[in-house]
């Protein structure tokens, strides 16, 4: 086995937890304008349409369009379903970068500095650079690189995502140590050759909704903080 | 005039002194096994072979490569032009990875600390990824986006290696600045439409080659080193 040299991450759910970040901001948009609704149902909505929307421009259906640009379609969408109107253009956009004002769970900072320490640090995430640089200003996650789909105008799980995130770094697929919270990107990363890291986050879809740990073996290491993947990596 | 958000860097002979990193890596490399060279004219022999290599590309008469691929090509070429045989692969590539393991100017460091309290910070240089990736570690650069060639794949001067910048930045070109010490990257920037801040550095092709300033006005700002900038800037 190669020597591990970078760890490649998945942002929303593994790095920053989305679904509180997206009701906190909804709520404090929508609410004092007199919408009451379940924010986290609302986030919820919101995130469901992420998946129909990459998997246009995946098939081609579309040109390829980075996430704040399909996270805005999807919410004027979202919006009109839920039957609010009124809004400002200015207002949507604000209330779009939601996904860049998102909080990390709260290991993720200690963590990310000791890793750091030894190892290449890089998003790879379906994140667009824009919205990812802010998030990491805003949250003080510590990237040495921005990767991911619009430097590669791949979505994950494309091979192309993983692929060109290793060539840019630099490395063989097997030095790269992918970081996720979703086993499909962890098995679209090691169909590419790049060694697996899982983080439970059981929080992710809200209470009531935990993941179920994945099969014992199934992945390189498996871990609920990103303290313990530092402790695997000796990494003090 | 939009307010300036980002900062965007040309790297070599800007941010870091490559004449002598590159002298100091030949000669721990090559003295050691006899060959006896003036270092610095080794590094401008080798230097000299960069624009010529990126315009096969820009014109598109070879697939676009990255730096680290031309600068390997370059220096086989140099080692048989000066003689020197010998190496294995592995000090060739060794050598070749001098470039990631250049120094700052003495400014730079501090100055760049100052600016990312206000401004993204992003490189939006001829270097590719790794390359950049490995310097900023080694020398403690706080880039909050590796941009540039690789990534947009289009050396500078091309007109896209400057829209790409702004547009995977989210803004819009005169909400930048290129920070560079070389007027030709400042006039093609601007050309898009991004705001210019010259930096002299007078010993970038070393002692007795030193650039003249612009002239007065040419750029909207010009200063010897980064600390300058940020005072103009305002960021304290």
């Amino acid at each position: 086995m190669s020597e591990i040299k970078a760890l490649t991450f998945d942002v929303f759910g593994t790095v920053v937890d989305w679904r509180s970040g997206v009701a906190r901001e909804a709520e404090a948009m929508l609410a004092p304008k007199g919408f009451e609704r379940d924010w986290g149902a609302f986030a919820d909505a919101w995130r469901a349409r992420y998946q129909p929307a990459m998997a246009a421009v995946r098939k081609g259906e579309r040109p390829f369009a980075v996430l704040d640009v399909l996270h805005r379609e999807n919410l004027i969408e979202l919006l009109a379903a839920e039957g609010i109107a009124g809004l400002s253009e200015a207002e949507i956009d604000h209330l779009n970068r939601a996904w860049h004002r998102l909080d990390p769970w709260p290991d993720v900072v200690a963590g990310l500095g000791r890793l750091k320490r030894r190892f290449v640090l890089a998003t790879l995430s379906n994140g667009n650079v824009a919205l990812l640089v802010a998030m990491a200003r805003r949250a003080g996650l510590p990237w040495d690189a921005i990767l991911g789909a619009e430097v590669s105008r791949a979505y994950k799980p494309l091979p192309e995502a993983y692929d060109s995130a290793a060539r840019m770094l630099g490395l063989a697929p097997d030095e790269c140590l992918m970081v996720a919270a979703h086993p499909s990107d962890l098995r679209a990363a090691a169909a590419r050759g790049f060694r697996t890291a899982y983080i439970h986050r059981p929080l992710e879809f809200g209470p009531g909704h935990e993941a179920a740990w994945p099969a014992e073996g199934a992945f390189d290491y498996a871990f609920d903080d990103f303290g313990s993947l530092a402790d695997a990596l000796g990494t003090p």
